[in-house]
C-alpha cells in the first residue's frame, strides 16, 4: 500500500474531475461533464489492478464502492448503475460509479469515450451533492 | 435469492455466449467472439444491482469475481483486466471480465458496443480453457 505521502493522482484523472475528497479507502472525484452523475473512487493503494488488492483492505474497498453506488442510485434517482475498473487509458486504479437514465445521453450505451461534451456543474448542485456525501458517507472535505 | 429452479439464464445472454458451467455462486459464460477473451459470470441472486446482494454472499460473489479476474489475466496473458457490471441492455446482473491487451483491436477503447464481428472460439482452445477452469476454479461443467 502506498504511504499518504506517496500518493498523487494520476494527471488525467485531475484534468477530468473535481476532487471532492476522502472517504476512509479512497479519494472521490466526480467527473466534470455534468450531463450524467458519474463518480470516481480512486482507493490509496499501490496495485494497478482491483484483484490485486490483498485483504481485507479488498473487502473494505468494496464496501465503500457499494456504498458510494447505493448513494448515487437513491441521490440521483437512477435506473440502473454502471460499477467499474477499467484503466485502459488511466492504469492507476479507479472504480467508476455512473448512475444511469433511460433518458440519458448515452443510454443504453456506456459512457467510456461517448459522453458528449456538457457545460459544468452548477455550483449550487455540486455544494448539494458535496454535503449530502458528509452526512450519508462521512465525506471528509478540505 | 433465487431457487436455483427459479434461475433462468436472460435469451440475450444465451444468444452471445457459451455456457461454460457453474461456480459455487455464479453460471460462468464466455463471449462468442474470440477477439478478445471475454468471460461472464451471473450470480444466481434475484436482484439486479451489485451493491444489492446481501452479505455474507456479496463477499462469496466478489471472491468470484477477482478469482475469475486473476485467472483471465493469467491464462490469456493481459496487460489489464476490465470488470464491470453495467446491465444497461441485459438487466439481470452481470459481472463481466474482460481480458485486454495493448495489440487487441479494440484498445484503448472499451468493448461494450465496439467489439468488431469475429468469428468463433476454435473447439481446442475452448476445450484447453474449459479444462483449465475446471483445474484452477473448480468449474463444474454438465
Amino acid at each position: 500500500m502506498a504511504s499518504p505521502k506517496a500518493f498523487a493522482l494520476h494527471p488525467r484523472l485531475v484534468a477530468d474531475c473535481h476532487q471532492l475528497g476522502r472517504l476512509p479507502q479512497c479519494r472521490l472525484l466526480l467527473h466534470r461533464n455534468p450531463l450524467i452523475p458519474w463518480l470516481i473512487l480512486v482507493p490509496e493503494v499501490a496495485v494497478e489492478e482491483l484483484f490485486a488488492i490483498p485483504h481485507p483492505q479488498r473487502t473494505r474497498i468494496q464496501g465503500e464502492w457499494d456504498r458510494l453506488a447505493r448513494f448515487v442510485h437513491r441521490h440521483f434517482d437512477c435506473d440502473r448503475i454502471n460499477m467499474a475498473a477499467i484503466g485502459n487509458l488511466v492504469p492507476q486504479l479507479h472504480l467508476h460509479v455512473v448512475g444511469r437514465r433511460v433518458d440519458d445521453p448515452c443510454w443504453p450505451g456506456v459512457v467510456w469515450g461517448r459522453l458528449p461534451q456538457g457545460s459544468q456543474w452548477p455550483d449550487r448542485e455540486l455544494q448539494a451533492l458535496v454535503g449530502a456525501l458528509e452526512k450519508e458517507l462521512g465525506l471528509r472535505t478540505g
